[in-house]
């Protein structure tokens, strides 16, 4: 069996070293020719947009996938009948814009954020002046790792906020004073077989992913609360593959951020922290296989590598720290690689930090060390 | 930083699984074009004793390193000077010839099956006369998975069996009447950093390893053996890399049948079974980076899928099982695959194969259902 993956990021790297276990054959579609996930997998170099080369791509495939979820709906809609596409393009395109999104999750009685969509300055005043400052502007569409979206910390900034956002159409959201922030990987197979890891706990540094802590402490029933959600927005969209959402805490509740259509940052601590991983689980439902156990094999902790690894040499000498460097080159904020370490329980994890600390200090050791867990 | 491997099985498919987790580039170097370790890295077809062709495979390596040790050493020698090789062409000389080896363990002191060389019939028949039977022929070379030798019941037997082995040079091996088959596999780094995995426990079938327990019960004590002619050996021969002593165990003390100057398939189990597998510490150590912890994360078993995969559903079904599919066409006698499940003791591992014998029996799970441990 062929797997075609759009997008040749880490994503697809990962999910290729999962599914070459299981005897998968992976071809991969990005613009770039150095996407890193073409050390793995033959490359094809394509436009995201461009439907004909996506076509030619995908002829000879079982199924076609994604790591990139801003493949333009319209593009895999031409494609939808004549190529089995997982998951499916109508889960895309909701994700795809912000608004579409919230509206989704509204119809299940899924608590988001106050907000207010915004497609005119009046709307912009209008929206500010019904949910006040500090707010979130945030572009519908486009938008990933902070990307498209700006704090308005006081009314008379808005306009200027929003010119920078190229006076997309936008939706403002009222701040949540959250506890923390949550996320949760889930699966669904063909067969409506569905399977999630535990809530993990985040910590984010300029709005991109800086440390997972999986299992989230002290979340046992904010847990069951997060499955329930995830399955409603999965059957909902008749969702084939490994998925997440993002949550913020408050209140004993939780306040759902987004979604996204793909394995997610937030679940890398699975490839050591859990039985089956979800690289190996999105592969397993979109081959039509059995899902795998999202069983916690131990505590974990996953520390982002962002715009370029850190040394090496010491992590290398922490026992239950596994490397992942994604063979991308370095640039200011870009993912290149991470690390998890996992231990017996939370307190043998921040001990194995600290003593990493003291070898190796990062940004992000220090976030992960600064956070209450 | 790219390394080489010659030799395009599932070894070099797992190491490229591992080592690309590092940040690392793989080329192959196999006779086949359908070499599976192809699917993950570039291929280069060539016979592993066209010297030209190797030296043209290694120009623009950062390492060669092997999942195949016959190669000729003669071959190895001619390209030693100008590219890094490791394990060192000595280490694969040695290991390359029964009789060598045998010396080099006799050497060290390391207990060895009492033996002769055979050359010429008058040799068989005075090995036999002083020996007796039953007892193993072994062509001094190219000898694996039970090929290339054959067992000798009784005296009258002997001339026709070597003639089967095509009068080949041959050692001639007094039968040890073990207790079990245990293996340790080793590491050692170029600084000399040395460690070792535990003991595990090996059940063949048919000369070919079928089944593997990691760690081997109640061989604390003899552990501690193993692990110092481990690291006799691999000080003796400046080693490099990984690599496998086979042991018989009798009387409490174990007698070295072979060593594998490569990772070892009773090693498998380390992917998911210890904190750091057998293959990335073999590309840890030919990259000069610190070698990884073996400590053992949970029991393992691991089952070889010999000829053909057994029906992937079933155990696709079963929590903690890791399924390998190398991705190679069904061949009577060849490793096609194996699985490995891990459980928290060796009761949960045996109630977990049981539940699986009654989904999806083979033989290989019959062997392991009806050994001791």
């Amino acid at each position: 069996m062929t797997l075609g993956i759009v997008g040749g990021g880490q994503l697809a790297r990962m999910l290729i070293l999962a599914g070459a276990r299981l005897g998968l054959r992976f071809k991969v579609y990005d613009p770039s020719p150095d996407a890193c996930a073409g050390q793995l997998a033959p490359l094809t170099c394509g436009a995201f947009a461009d439907a004909n080369a996506l076509m030619a791509f995908a002829r000879d495939l079982d199924v076609l996938t994604f790591d990139f979820e801003n493949v333009p709906a319209s593009t895999l809609a031409a494609l939808e009948n004549q190529i089995n596409i997982a998951p499916n393009p109508r889960a895309l395109a909701m994700t795809q814009d912000r608004l579409s999104e919230k509206l989704a999750f509204a119809e299940l009685k899924i608590p988001v954020a106050p907000y207010a969509a915004v497609a005119t300055a009046d709307e912009l005043h209008a929206a500010i002046k019904r949910f006040g400052t500090p707010g979130i502007l945030k572009t519908r569409t486009l938008g990933y790792d902070g990307k498209g979206q700006a704090r308005i910390l006081q009314p008379e900034d808005a306009l200027h906020t929003w010119e920078n956002l190229a006076l997309a159409a936008c939706v403002y959201e009222s701040m949540v004073p959250f506890k923390r922030e949550l996320s949760i990987v889930a699966v669904r197979a063909k067969n409506g077989e569905f399977c999630a890891y535990p809530l993990v706990q985040n910590i984010h540094a300029d709005g991109i992913l800086a440390v997972s802590i999986a299992p989230a402490p002290d979340a046992t029933l904010l847990n069951e609360l997060a499955i329930q959600y995830a399955r409603q927005v999965a059957e909902a969209f008749d969702y084939v593959g490994t998925f997440a959402l993002e949550f913020f805490e408050l209140d004993g509740a939780l306040v759902l951020n987004e979604m996204a259509p793909r394995v997610h940052n937030s679940g890398h601590w699975s490839i050591e922290g859990a039985e089956c991983s979800q690289f190996e689980n999105h592969v397993r439902a979109i081959a039509g296989l059995p899902l795998g156990s999202t069983n916690v094999r131990q505590p974990s902790i996953m520390l982002n590598w962002i715009g370029a690894m850190p040394a090496l040499e010491p992590h290398l000498q922490v026992p239950g720290l596994a490397w992942h460097d994604y063979g991308k080159s370095a640039r200011e904020g870009r993912k290149v690689g991470h690390a998890t370490l996992c231990a017996a329980d939370f307190a043998q994890l921040r001990a194995s930090l600290q003593r990493l600390s003291k070898m190796c200090d990062t940004p992000t050791l220090q976030l992960a060390l600064a956070a209450q867990w």
